[in-house]
This record gives C-alpha cells, sequence and structure tokens, in this order.
C-alpha cells in the first residue's frame, strides 16, 4: 500500500488537490495514471476516489520547490477526467492557480513578510508566471481569514494573484492582426466592431452596442447572447483566422479565441460591462485569463475597450459581469507589471491517500487496452 | 486553528467522511454546527468544505469505541444537508454503514481473525445491531481487496453486513396489520393484493401480478411505474394506516413505509424481482433495509412474496433489480439470526481538517439566526 501526501484546497471558485511532484514520482506511475485513480476516475459519480465528478471540482495541482533564482515555486495544472480516465493538461486554471502561494507559505517555502508575502509562481502549462500576494500580518497567516469573493459562500485567505507581462503568450503579439480595432466581417455580409487581444489567452471584444446591446440594460445581454449564440461564435471563428490561430473558421479551435461583449458602465460603480462567453455560452462569471486580457486591452488605447473609458485608468479596473462586480489589477512588481484579479484560498484537509500498487497496474493497463483499441 | 482527524471511505455506493466522537467533541461546537461547517455547507456547490454536494456523497459517521462485552463499536449516522447548514439524524444508511467496520479493523478496535474479523456494530439512529464479517486472510487486512458490488466501478474490502433481528424494530411488529397478506383498498374503488411487513424498515410489497405488470418482462415495470406513480402512492398510504404507522392516508410520512413491487422470477438467475420506490420515484437498484425487508418478507410463509418461491429457501436469496441481481444472506450469527447483504468499502483519504474557532462561531450564530427567524 502506498500513501500519497496530498492537500484539499479551495482556490476562488475550485476545488483543487495539490500533489508535490515527488509525491506523485514516488508512486511508480506516471501522472497520467496515478490521478485518474487517485480521482475514482473512470466513473460519473468518482465514487471510488477524492474527485468531486464536476468539472470545478475534479481538478489537480503538481508542485515543485524552486531554488527562488527565477521562481519559488512552479506548478502544473491538471483537468481530471471524470467518465475518462485521462488528465488535460493543456491549460492552466486561474482559481486553482490561486491555492498555489498559499500552500507555499503553509509550507515554509518561502520567507514571510510582516505585512504580506509574496510568492514567485511559475504555470508550467501556458509558460505564463502568475506573482502571488497573500497578506501575513505580523509574518503570520491569520488563523481565520475574512477576505471574500463573487461566488465563494465562505471567505478566506485574500490572493492578488498577478499575470507577469502576459502580453502575447500564445501568439506572439499582442495585437496579432495588427489592428487595435477591426470592423470584422462574419456571417452573411455582417460586421461587428471588435478588438482582437492577445493576453492571458487570446480573445475578440465586441463593441456592444455595434452588436444591437444596449449599455443601459446590460442585464438583457445574457438572454440577447442566448438567442444569437450563431453569430457569436461565427465572430469568434473569424477572429480566430484575422489572428493567425486558424487558417479558416472551420478549422477554429472550440476555446481559443474566447469571445465576449464590452460597453461603458451607465453608473460608477463599474469601469466597464463585459459578458464572456464560455464554451458557446454566455458565462455567469468570468473566466480569470479573461479578465487578465480585458484588462490589457482596457489598457491599450484604440482598442474598443480603451474608449469605453474617458477618465484616467484606475489601476483596479472593475467589471461588471452577471454576477457582480469583479476587479482586476494593474501593478508594477520587482520583475514588471502584472495584470491580475483578487482570488481567495483555504486549505480544507491535508491528507494521505492510499492505494495499492494492484490499483494502479489495473488502471495502468486499462489505459494501454484503450489506446490500442 | 483546530484539525480534526477524519477518514473519508467509500460504504458501499455512498462516500462517507468517519469521525471519531472524542474528535467532534474536542471541536467546542456540537456535531450540529461543525458538521455542516467542514462539509462547507450551506452553499449548493459545497466548495469551501469536504462535502461530496449530492446526497450520496454529504454523509457522515460519528463512531465510539465500545468495549466490546456488546459490541464493538456504536455509530450514528448524519446525513448533511447542502443548501441548508442541517443535520438529519433520523435514519441509518446502510451503505455508511459498510465502513464501520472496516473501520474498526484498521484502528485495531478488534482482534483480526485468521479467515475474518466479525465486529459488532450498533446503529445509534435505528437501535438497530449491524454484525459485520470483512476477509482479513492470515490476519490482515488484504493490501488489494478485490470484491466488487453492482454500482461501484472500482472493488474494495467485501463487507458482509447482517442486520441483528431486524424484526418489528419500528412498530414493533413484523407484521404490523396483524395479516400476512391483505387485499388493501385504495383510490377510488381499486385493490391491490399486498403484505406489510416490518423488518429493516417497514415496507409494503405489491404483488406485481395484481398491479397488472409481467413477470416475464421485468425490464418494462420501471417505465410502467412512471405512468402510474399516483396509483402506488395511494397503495403507499393507505399501507401506512394499515400499519398503524398513520391516522390517515393524508398523514403518512413521506419515507415510512416503502413500497415496492414483486413477482416470481422467471429464469433461474434470481429467486425473486423486485421494483422498489425511493421518494417517490422507482428506484434502479435498493435502499439495503428495503432488501432486508424482502428478505425476512419471503421467509414469512404466507406474504404475497414466500408464495413467490416454490422451493427450499436458500441462505443466499438473489433478488433482480433494474441495475443487476442483489443477494441477501440469512444468517445465523453468536447472537442471533441475522439478514443483510454484501457491500465493499475502502478507504480513500486519511485527513486532518482545518477549522478555526472563528469560522465555527460564525456558523452557530447562522444556525441559531434561522432558528429565531
Amino acid at each position: 500500500m502506498k500513501l500519497i501526501n496530498a492537500r484539499w484546497m479551495r482556490g476562488g471558485t475550485s476545488k483543487c488537490w495539490v500533489f508535490e511532484a515527488t509525491e506523485l514520482g514516488a508512486a511508480g506511475f506516471t501522472a497520467d495514471t496515478v490521478l485518474p485513480r487517485i480521482f475514482g476516475s473512470p466513473d460519473i459519480r468518482q465514487l471510488d476516489g477524492v474527485g468531486g465528478a464536476t468539472s470545478t471540482t475534479s481538478k489537480a495541482l503538481i508542485l515543485t520547490r524552486e531554488n527562488g533564482a527565477v521562481s519559488d515555486v512552479s506548478f502544473t495544472f491538471a483537468q481530471v477526467g471524470i467518465e475518462e480516465a485521462t488528465v488535460d493538461w493543456g491549460s492552466n486554471c486561474g482559481n486553482c492557480s490561486a491555492a498555489v502561494g498559499l500552500y507555499a507559505i503553509e509550507e515554509g517555502w518561502v520567507p514571510r513578510g510582516d505585512a504580506v508575502t509574496e510568492v514567485r509562481t511559475f504555470n508550467t502549462n501556458t509558460g505564463q508566471m502568475i506573482i502571488q500576494t497573500i497578506p501575513t500580518p505580523g509574518g503570520q497567516l491569520p488563523d481565520d481569514p475574512q477576505a471574500t469573493i463573487p461566488g465563494a459562500r465562505f471567505p478566506g485567505h485574500r490572493v492578488a494573484l498577478g499575470f507577469l507581462e502576459p502580453e502575447g503568450r500564445t501568439t506572439g503579439s499582442l495585437l496579432p492582426s495588427g489592428q487595435t480595432r477591426t470592423r470584422l466581417a462574419y456571417g452573411a455580409g455582417k460586421t461587428a466592431l471588435v478588438s482582437m487581444v492577445d493576453a492571458g489567452a487570446p480573445i475578440v471584444m465586441i463593441d456592444a452596442q455595434s452588436f444591437g446591446l444596449d449599455a443601459q440594460d446590460f442585464l438583457s445581454w445574457t438572454a440577447a447572447a442566448n438567442t444569437r449564440l450563431p453569430e457569436l461564435e461565427e465572430i469568434r471563428r473569424a477572429a480566430s483566422v484575422a489572428m493567425g490561430l486558424a487558417d479558416s473558421p472551420e478549422a477554429a479551435e472550440r476555446a481559443i479565441p474566447k469571445v465576449g461583449l464590452v460597453s461603458e458602465s451607465p453608473d460608477e460603480e463599474a469601469d466597464l460591462q463585459v459578458l464572456m462567453m464560455s464554451m458557446g455560452k454566455p458565462h455567469p462569471a468570468m473566466p480569470i485569463t479573461g479578465s487578465v486580457g480585458v484588462t490589457v486591452a482596457a489598457r491599450t488605447a484604440g482598442t474598443v475597450v480603451a474608449e469605453k473609458i474617458s477618465y484616467a485608468l484606475p489601476r483596479e479596473l472593475r467589471l461588471r459581469i452577471p454576477v457582480g462586480v469583479l476587479v482586476t489589477l494593474t501593478d508594477d512588481s520587482s520583475l514588471g507589471q502584472t495584470v491580475g484579479v483578487h482570488r481567495t484560498a483555504r486549505t480544507l484537509a491535508d491528507a494521505r491517500l492510499p492505494i495499492s500498487n494492484g490499483e494502479l497496474e489495473r488502471a495502468s493497463r486499462a489505459m494501454r487496452q484503450e489506446v490500442v483499441l
């Protein structure tokens, strides 16, 4: 029987199992075998494992302590399959990311500051440095942290996630189409006014007014978007070609670029109004990488996002989204400019997960058979 | 910060968090406060806790080691609310029960036998002794146990759950209506041929043929039942009155008695065919207490269940249910006759759950406010 040390943490609005790479390595099988079996996959209920049987609760992080020269921790995000014994290594999860800094502080991997502690984390899925800053008043993590975010019912440690110089990480260029704004043709003779930006993730932001939406009635956008899903998808696919991400609209990837709608805010409670689409549907909140993209776009003169704000841009940008107001932050760190958001994080359980060699051997064999078939 | 020791276990087709009573007691708040907060309730996603956000994964067991004179372990089952910060102590969970014996063996609370180890467990919710028998070849729990049950994708330790003398525990009588079989009037002038039995839980079993169902076409029963839900509920409520459980059909409780349909098996792969209803709908499997009731009914001459079997009743009774064949066991233990089923169990995680006094104080205050409102 092996015992694998792991920590169950809430990061933002996700639940994530956190492993040190050495723990998984000692299991003697690859993470592609070990993680699904530990999570209880393949099984729609993940009954025999620690997975939560939903996409936001079937997530893992693999951490490696670094020597501190460039980063303090490098981490790899794993989306663990539920009905299939698979692991998707293709992207990072902004919410789970927020657990990495807290873990490093809890483990004493970084010296604690008197007010806040900075943890330099490197995400290997995306090649992105994320500077995390967590309050440690008096050099201690508070026993009963009180920070809150929309979408999480209980408080936790406040984690400022700063994406270091996120521009152009996917395409090599902040403005991959070469233009700050474009009247993009789509469908049969229609056009939309958009800006295509690569920061955090590639996004195409549509001027909501040019799409026929009313800034005075943000609450109606979700219903309106739902009636015009094919058009939004056509714009997304046209943008994919314009950004050099695909050779034709038909060849566009499902998740890249993201598409959203933006307008000015009619009141002083927000700086912008944003409705992002996710997997073909209006998102009630916002992917963290999408909020990074919108923030960089707002700071890039000439985009349809920047033109919505007539005043000096604050460091804290307030984005109205369906579930509330999301605040993004632009900061200067010792390493360069960062753009990010506040999340919260909390440790739910410190655990040892027992797993037998026999279980792992069967899981490994089942995966090989799947590949052969 | 408190650290509460807990073990996450699969019991049958449920996931259960197992606590020793002393651990919860040391938290300084009642289990009604501590369990919902640890589980992350109230929250439809149980995002900030260890609950699984479904009824079968928001369950806890509280164990007390006994001196062994009468039982080895007493245990209390807790159904932890998800959208409400509540705990329901009203019933036991047969699946979670299967984790109790394994826990006691893992902790060394009972001497291990050379082939199997018997653990005498007492459920405090129902006043029911459940004798558990688990293989321990060579005096050891196998490292890689291989027992399987329908509904669980991965194997575990085989646990024989024997309900000790389960007759009449709710009503005081095995046949609370005084009759082995009854033509029960329901609705507007209709009747059904039923037997009403109290064993494990009060049940009313309907002769499927008298209800117009064909034993040759068991697969059609679920669809047929779905089109006649009001009738089945009328029968259940009429039985509730006949069993002395309610003064009128309108006053019948939602979960007591359970109602089901029974016929002979047209082939030799099962002894009976059974479709049980649960919360008003056909159940794809079967509540464990219901399977105890059906088994006792099969051993009670004159019931509509017993008459379906024309041969000498085996100790292992095979019940065809929609998902497969469930085997129940009737045994003589040193304490008396037991009726029960095989389940499997496995430890998923050995954990410490951190929780602050502040969190518990707020949870306690929120509960008091709810009561006042």
